[in-house]
């Protein structure tokens, strides 16, 4: 990076200190990034027995980045840099970076080290009790951990944000700028939309058939090679990223040339492993696509969890589940699985990707049913933060909601209040990103349509790099300089509504349902 | 582990600082244990593009685990306990962990961060030139990285250790009290012997063969099941640890339940894996033998790396090349392998893995020539840092040396000078360890056998219990409260020597031979 753009014009050491607190942020994103480095191999490569010593770990390690962040030294320069002419008549991104890691630095800097440590180390243990109480679906081996966690959170909330309600300080680390309020009158007219749409698809008597895709030959080493190529096609770089096998499958950055993701493997499902793979390979392409230059520092990070979830879901859904993409997709597929698919129409593969099926399962939702999942899990968490809902309440009160919603009683909790992992990883104020993600995605897409009319014959003819290229110029290129509302207006020129993705859905799932 | 045995009687708050400095090395260790995580992962995983990245990552570790290392509060607690009287009249544990801490200590506060920071960075980009520089055998592309790191090397040994000789600092790094002079004589005798031996061999007419286990079918998935059996019935336990792949076999130790080797494959050569797996599972034994309570503090850590090699050595060569394992093992490889091996007898195995054959590698070389190679580089990396050799001149030096030992010269750098990482990982004085570490297991080994006269019995059984108890009492609990010639002394009853090396290498391979 350049950081003395316009610094040097400003005088009196402007530049210096703006080099100098540049530096100081990246050490410290650096040694997050080893942070990062301890949660992917627990997850991927960790002995069973290595679990405690992980805790340790991610204890220290989580200390070390704190202390680093809120240096009083680092808080002197960027009290003294916002207070200089370079924080308002500085380029844009030095104005932006100054307002950042100002912001940064105060938030956590309210938040003491011991707390900081306190939640490394619940977090991991909460995370590895979380595996075995999903295995034997038992509640009780969960609900201590998870018990002290909330309370970690909320204690969390109240000092890094004193300003703000205790679900909102949570949510803005995810989504910056986002208010729980104004997230609830933008979800509002999406349910009133998905409950009934998923009501005519079961009532249809149209129902595309997917057991030619979920219940059938497909070998794990062709899907390896399969999936491998796809990603390579829409530009996720092997030679900054590789692809691991995990039950959950998921996408980590550990540096600027190093994005690892995962899938999970099903010999008799070709969705689960492609649609994981778009899907994680959406959020490396974001990360792949930030500034380089800049990265570890706000200009070349992402701006926020919907943002990426948007990137991951474009791919995932509207490109991966798209009659141009197996125009050019299905040949392949038909080639790596002959056993199930040579001779197959491609319009019956297409339509078998258009299911509409409630389940119990959020990560094997299909993408209608999905956000419901997803509304559920943010309405359960802000009870449990705001004081309304105990935590030992969570699993009545989810197999209640889920029955009105989805019309069945999980049969037991495995099936519901313990498949997630994110509020044992600390994970609160999260869930809300994935629909947030979703609409904006649909938002992004239907401008994309706009611009580019001849973009579904380039897919079609397995060409991705327009669409990348509009994905890094008005997505990517921005890092945290425009925050997510801000970043979709100015690429779509439109503000942000549900109402894309209510279309979107409609016509698409309509379209299979012969609605 | 119990800090306070016999601290709280010693009044004064001994037992609480104590427990204080314990606490604060353990920190240590444990960021150092991340560190580790670093280097694994950068062999077995990283990213191609991944590099520079890396390189940030382990400078920046290493200058917060030595910044904690060298903390003054800590030091101050140490030169209190130092001069307190649980430091002369504690237990033999608190005393030595008082000695051991305070000398570390001592040693890493000379040593200032910058060049620490140097090291980690220099070693890191000199590992990456590397591996480009050995591919196309281009001694070039290393000799700026390696004068820079040799460079380093020679400011460190100055800064830590300004009582020793430069390489005496270096090597008392890895084999804490021991002096390059009394190496020498111990290496005089072995090498006296070695050299004779080695040419008895190549003009003997009896000739073992060992085409049969290195030019025949062992198919690589055949070759995993089998050498992880192999690994875990000798005691290696994988809920505490990992096997891995690599071009260069390690183990490393990223926690008291996470030991992880690694090996490659040979589809056509079964010794190359399975030996490589009981030499690196030796090492984890070690490891996994170390006092858990102790984790990260003197008590429970290896006291020197030639004893690491001992244990390493022992099993792949005293128990892996012996006649009782194979009658053991051949049953087990026939019927992994039985392309290749139904129907061989098992003598005709077990003397093929008994072959004299000097060549230009030493990671390939047979135990007997295996030594020249160490002593070649133990004498041109002592008289590089003597500066008696400029690092420009190591090629010639080494390629006339080698020619002298081994009657034949390397084609080219690729064989030669490049072929060991060591140099470049910052590993300088490192290699003698290995020869120590022969004769520290044929040492040991001797007494084994005085000691379980029916030890053969048991291992023909596949029975390796009562081996590695003997060798977790005498070897392993001692942690670093026993330096390497102490260890080796109590544990046999006789001063080291390296005449047990010389017996065993004459015996089995002079029966071998027919000498």
């Amino acid at each position: 990076m350049d950081t003395t753009e316009n610094a040097g014009a400003m005088g009196s050491g402007a530049g210096d200190r703006f080099a100098a607190a540049c530096r100081h942020a990246r050490r410290a994103s650096v040694l997050a990034s080893v942070e990062a480095l301890l949660g992917w191999d627990e997850q991927t490569m960790l002995p069973p027995a290595g679990g405690p010593h992980r805790a340790d770990q991610a204890a220290e390690m989580a200390a070390v980045v704190h202390r680093l962040r809120t240096d009083p030294a680092q808080g002197e320069r960027l009290a003294w840099l916002a207070d200089s002419p370079l924080a308002t008549d500085g380029s844009p991104t030095e104005v932006g970076t100054i307002r950042l890691l100002k912001a940064d630095f105060d938030k956590q800097a309210r938040v003491p080290t011991r707390l900081v440590e306190a939640l490394a180390r619940a977090t991991v243990e909460a995370q590895q009790a979380w595996v075995e109480a999903r295995a034997s679906s038992s509640w009780s081996l969960l609900l201590p951990h998870l018990e002290r966690v909330f309370s970690l959170k909320r204690e969390q909330a109240a000092c890094q944000r004193p300003d703000l309600d205790p679900y909102d300080a949570l949510l803005d680390d995810y989504e910056p700028g986002a208010r729980w309020r104004e997230v609830i009158q933008r979800f509002g007219p999406l349910r009133d939309a998905v409950v009934p749409l998923v009501k005519a698809c079961g009532e249809s008597r149209r129902r595309p058939d997917d057991s030619l895709l979920t219940d059938a030959d497909f070998p794990v080493d062709a899907q390896k090679a399969f999936v491998r190529e796809v990603a390579s096609r829409i530009g996720f770089d092997f030679e900054r990223g590789r692809l691991d096998t995990t039950e959950h499958p998921f996408c980590s950055t550990l540096g600027p040339d190093d994005c690892r993701i995962t899938t999970r493997w099903n010999g008799r499902s070709l969705p689960t492993a492609l649609f994981g793979v778009l899907h994680e390979a959406g959020h490396g392409l974001y990360e792949q696509g930030l500034n380089r230059e800049w990265y570890g520092l706000p200009p070349g990070e992402a701006t926020s969890l919907g943002i990426h979830e948007s990137q991951s879901r474009l791919w995932e859904n509207l490109v991966g589940r798209s009659t141009a993409f197996w125009e050019w997709c299905h040949p392949l597929a038909a080639a790596a699985f002959p056993a199930s698919l040579r001779g197959v129409p491609m319009s019956r593969v297409h339509e078998a990707l258009l299911v509409v099926r409630p389940s119990f399962i959020r990560v094997e939702a299909d993408e209608v049913t999905y956000n419901l999942h997803v509304m559920l899990r943010f309405d359960l968490e802000r009870a449990v933060v705001l004081g309304e809902l105990p935590v030992a309440g969570l699993p009545e009160a989810w197999n209640d909601r889920f029955e009105r919603d989805f019309g069945m009683r999980p049969p037991d909790d495995a099936h519901g209040v313990l498949q997630d992992i994110h509020w044992s990883a600390g994970l609160v104020g999260y869930f809300p990103t994935y629909t947030l993600g979703n609409m904006f995605a649909a938002q992004l897409m239907a401008a994309i349509e706009r611009a580019m009319p001849g973009l579904d014959r380039e897919i079609a003819k397995g060409r991705f790099t327009d669409l990348l290229a509009w994905l890094r110029r008005q997505v990517h290129a921005h890092g945290r300089l425009l925050e997510s509302d801000a970043l979709v207006a100015a690429a779509t020129g439109e503000s942000v509504s549900s109402s894309w993705l209510v279309s979107s859905l409609r016509n698409r799932y309509g379209a299979a349902y012969g609605l």
